[in-house]
């Protein structure tokens, strides 16, 4: 291959296929960037066999062919090119590839081109619609809820179902649940799929216009979607999603309505002390008011919350951080929290609607609060 | 003690002085934060015996008093409490400290105020005034080739020598120097002192107002400066500094005026495939050209800087983030070269006049390169 590229594409191009380079690997193939010339598009792609990073962009075109490159450096190197106009790329009989800009040149070795895996991306199947802006929110509401174990890996990803025109994601982590919905723009029926935390955080990255919509497409144990001309492909989990709607209680005993901001800054300033035991601080509710206690050897806290109330006064403990990251993921002024007893788990939804649900489950009192 | 202070001013306050607590210390005193109230002030003073921050705010004084904070958990629980208006700090009868705001409160257990080290702040002796832009080029321009090795301990500091109207900064770490120049506003005589590099760090973190003045005061082994209410305490390094004048050459074969950005870039992409290699890069001068060479096993830099060039054509070597260190700390367009052989020292200073000087020693060429 031999083409000339802008600097200023290239490096663009590098750094967004760059966040599917292989990290952790043996395999040196997975560490590298492959470009694929074919008429005036210079392609890149890279891949950990999870996820795959695909960009396409403009170039002169000498000699087509394809090339793999050693993805770390090549990245921090056309990073550094950003400012050229005129950058060219061409393999060399030697094996490596030559780039040349202004009077100045770099040659690096290339790795075997022809080991790297093939990504199957013309997917069809299933597809739905979904504006920028809804995505971004309904993925920050519930990805961080994704449990980071690996004792049951299904659950490191977050389920996403369409069902009319409402797409529904679940995050689960075994302490708590998240659950959020979202109107979708348009799809091709029912849409069932668990998609790996980490891809969603990379999707969501690539979002960068909020109005526009964004279509997934799945075929099989694949999801790919496009943005502003990057193609996103990943891997998706297999098995079966807990039915999270049997977890969720219905009746409760305790009903409180809390300003979100002041249970968060208190819960946040009861964190500061909590941290040195497992972030626990206990809930007392009653009428009016909610007090935030949390005592270690560093100090005690003692916060109180006026919040509407109806049902039964209730002491009940928490991991604070889940309640924190619950409060913080939501914009709404105002919270509705649903409580039974000390055992069971508290629910978070907005004062009206469905548009998320967060479930935790309590921690026992520690006799020392 | 007793009283009641804005939740901004206090965490604003807590926030400067936490930058003197210790962090690596078996002294849990040193960890502290103290509190002294007297008439409408409260003073907040934290050290670790090698600089000291105090800082004083207006507050609401019920009782006169002092008392010894923990550190680390008072500094991030303040800055929740920068929204309170109103923050009552008390000290209670069981040697706890009371925190209240709104209707919740936090306690803390206190540490022995008596046992808190005295800062000597009222020094006079020898004093000179800058402009604080001033102080942070002059800093920034130096700071960064002080040494970080515990070998030569004065060299972890910078020298601040005022002759007339003239602040000369230099840092040496070894391989290389920096001098810097700058003209100050007033003085009270010659002024020769060895600041610790962090300290200058802590400083110029300090320095908001451009155009203000700032003056440094020192006496014995001491040196303090106030800005904007902080005031600022730190040790000075005791002993000879080198004498450094004698190590910068003033006869040169080749001479070569270089545009600093186009040399900056071409350095920093040969740093990326050199860096495997320490750092060392070759430099090709010749007649209106720099070859810059970096040559290791994951790739090959051949870079080309049109430079205005006097005397005799040079193969050297150096570790090329020194090279782009320096160049990185001056802002001029042009600058020039100063080469004798390769293997005595390189010297760059400005187009015209002494505002600044470096020296960087080089490497041996590597066969290889």
């Amino acid at each position: 291959m031999k083409i000339i590229v802008g600097g200023a594409d290239l490096s663009n191009a590098v750094m967004k296929v760059s966040k599917a380079i292989s990290v952790r690997t043996t395999n040196e193939i997975l560490e590298g960037i492959k470009l694929s010339v074919k008429g005036d598009n210079l392609t890149l792609i890279a891949t950990d066999m999870e996820i795959a990073i695909e960009k396409t962009v403009m170039c002169d075109t000498y000699v087509e062919g394809d090339a793999l490159i050693p993805g770390k450096i090549f990245t921090e190197f056309s990073k550094k090119l950003e400012n050229e106009d005129q950058v060219e790329i061409e393999t060399e009989e030697n094996g490596r590839i030559k780039i040349t800009y202004g009077s100045s040149e770099v040659e690096f070795a290339a790795l075997p081109v022809d080991e790297f895996p093939v990504v199957k991306k013309d997917l069809r199947d299933k597809t739905f619609s979904i504006l920028q802006k809804d995505l971004k929110e309904i993925v920050g509401r519930t990805v961080f809820c994704c449990s980071t174990n690996e004792s049951r890996p299904i659950l490191k990803g977050c389920l996403f179902e369409v069902t009319g025109d409402i797409l529904t994601a679940v995050g689960i982590d075994g302490v708590r649940l998240a659950m959020a919905k979202k109107k979708i723009k348009s799809a091709s029926g029912d849409f069932k799929v668990i998609i790996p935390a980490r891809a969603l955080g990379e999707i969501t990255r690539l979002l960068e216009k909020d109005e526009e919509e964004i279509t997934f497409v799945s075929e099989n144990n694949s999801l790919m979607l496009e943005v502003d001309g990057t193609v996103f492909i990943t891997r998706l989990l297999e098995g079966n999603y807990m039915n999270y709607k049997q977890l969720i209680p219905t009746e409760f005993v305790t009903t409180v309505r809390v300003g979100r901001t002041s249970l968060l800054n208190s819960l946040e300033r009861a964190l500061v002390v909590a941290k040195e035991n497992n972030n626990l601080v206990k809930l007392d509710i009653k009428e009016n008011c909610i007090t935030v206690f949390a005592n270690t050897e560093s100090g005690n806290v003692n916060e109180s919350v006026t919040v509407n109330f109806e049902g039964k006064d209730m002491s009940i403990a928490f991991n604070s951080k889940f309640l924190c990251d619950a409060l913080k993921a939501v914009g709404d002024e105002f919270v509705n929290m649903y409580f039974i007893n000390n055992i069971s788990p508290l629910i978070i939804k907005p004062y009206s609607g469905e548009e998320y649900l967060y479930l935790i489950l309590p921690m026992k009192i520690n006799s020392q609060v």
